[in-house]
């Protein structure tokens, strides 16, 4: 990825994430009980780079195929000069952030975690009953706002249903990660097909719900494969980063997957090749572990092959989901969301 | 409510239930996590009256106004005879009832239930966890089936975007209710707004969608009113049964909100009429207290006219939501819409 492109991307996402950002509020406006809906809010406000709903706006844009700037385009009227068969796509994409901020608040309460985006998770900050509450408020939520698009009904519909299929798959990808804690045997392969569940069927929604709400079935179902393999390479790049990358950079301890005993495509792939992953690392807190402890075992994994593996493996799935995007028309927003793929897997933090 | 409704509503309480019990497990079939999907059945299959599809089916068969053998119909091609027009009506009844399990699996965690439908709740039979996500998952299933109806687009969109803002409603309505635990001066009016929201709403969805599904929104809208009518009553004569039904009959320890300390329609006016609702039972268990005390504190709130004064506002209820039914043409199913209503503040558990 050259320089120019990066700095392309990250204009690309920082301006659309301020559009989103303008918009959530709208959507989740306060209300009675406030304490609840004050607990809605709570995670979205505290930061994210809200990389779906770009993905989505990015894609309705390339598929209108008009000059389009970011900055001042009325999301809500979509596409501009559309007149009545305009949309309001910003529903669309606050729609996609509000699924996945639900199911972080969920997540945080089944991983029983204590911190979320550096802030406390929403069942510490608040209690386990109002966290859960938030969740399913938030659920409701994403579901009326992908209602009210105002999209061709037959359109609106597949969209409706689409987020809702893809909202039970990420249940089942939770689940399989669950029971995942308690087994040992799983395979890269078992674990590719739980972070397809889990994270990436949500980008492959993010990506081909514009396409669905915009009537075009075939780039719909391209764009889907797309957000598939780009969300796969998303979190294989998040396992990487937690052994890479320094820990004032990471804002956490380095390599605390490994302390956790937390199977990615990484130890996955090392234990296949003999690695004794379980005694890695000894220290059994993250407090206590020393940045030596983690570099002996980072080198080990490194030795075997197991982070090439998995920096193979989430390039393959790039380079497969950019094929995809040639069923977009070649125009500014494409190569954006070429770019995007790239830097999910090139980004340091 | 003579004898002879009494038997009509019960009995086409019974077959529908029995229709709507055969195609829950083909919207909700086995599938992979198994433990996971396991848990989203084991509460439907625990039980229930299923009254709110009940409601979905009678009042699509009165605006249908054809004769429909209930035992027989195919409610997946309905009306009967519509040819393409036909839509699954039996996917939007599951829906509603998926929605209610989905509540219920979550307020057992929140309220720390640990008995439902006679069986251990969800999160006590499997954990914590599996407890969120079997919620989570029946959620999305029960938008995927809203959204796979084959109704007109623009109807199917319009019931779907009901039943997300009725899922808004009751997640407010439960963030009332546990707020009320902690304040003391709730008003009757405070409580009928939090059992609207918690309790009516779905009702009213139920009551509803079927119209908006059949394009006919007057309906809708008065049906609507039916439902949050009906609803409301339905959870004071729930109150009720609590304190006048004998414990064997009503399969728990008569009183047990009162032990408890929940405020319902009945102590809430028992205090305005300054009765000290707080000591009414000093017992502070539901396996120690004994049935002398209960009585004593029975015939205390009925001195007070309190328990007369929920018997009262429910019958009104019940009479202002028949008033609605009047948008139906006049046929079999309606008369059975009318008698339900009668039936939820007469049954007896």
């Amino acid at each position: 990825m050259t320089n120019q492109s990066q700095a392309a991307v990250e204009q690309a996402i920082t301006v659309r994430r301020e559009r989103v950002n303008d918009a959530i509020p709208e959507e989740l406006p306060a209300a009675e009980p406030e304490r609840l809906y004050e607990a809605t809010r709570y995670l979205l406000e505290a930061g994210g780079k809200r990389l779906r709903p770009t993905v989505l706006l990015l894609v309705a844009e390339s598929l209108a195929d008009a000059a389009v700037d970011p900055e001042t385009v009325d999301y809500r009227s979509f596409p501009p000069g559309s007149g009545d068969d305009a949309m309001d796509l910003m529903k669309a994409a606050v729609s996609v952030e509000v699924i996945q901020s639900f199911t972080l608040i969920h997540d945080d309460i089944m991983d029983d975690d204590d911190l979320r985006r550096g802030v406390p998770a929403v069942h510490r900050e608040y209690d386990l009953s109002t966290a859960i509450l938030a969740g399913d408020t938030l659920y409701s939520k994403a579901f009326e706002a992908m209602s009210a698009t105002g999209a061709e009904p037959d359109r609106a519909v597949q969209a409706v249903g689409e987020l809702a299929s893809t909202c039970t798959k990420i249940c089942e990808g939770q689940s399989l990660d669950i029971d995942f804690e308690s087994r040992d045997a799983v395979t890269p392969d078992e674990y590719l097909e739980m972070v397809e569940l889990k994270t990436a069927v949500l980008y492959a929604a993010s990506a081909s719900i514009p396409a669905r709400l915009m009537g075009d079935d075939t780039a719909a179902e391209a764009l889907y494969g797309y957000g598939l393999d780009v969300g796969r390479a998303f979190q294989i790049q998040d396992d990487l980063l937690d052994l890479t990358t320094p820990s004032e950079k990471l804002g956490k301890q380095r390599g605390s997957d490994l302390v956790e005993g937390k199977q990615t495509l990484v130890t996955l792939h090392a234990r296949q090749q003999g690695v004794d992953v379980d005694n890695l690392v000894d220290t059994e807190s993250v407090e206590a572990v020393d940045e030596a402890e983690i570099e002996v075992a980072v080198d080990r994994l490194r030795e075997s092959g197991s982070i090439e593996f998995a920096r193979e493996t989430a390039q393959d799935l790039v380079d497969s989901g950019k094929a995809n995007l040639e069923v977009l028309p070649d125009n500014e927003a494409r190569a954006r969301l070429d770019d995007i793929a790239d830097y999910l897997i090139e980004r340091e933090y």
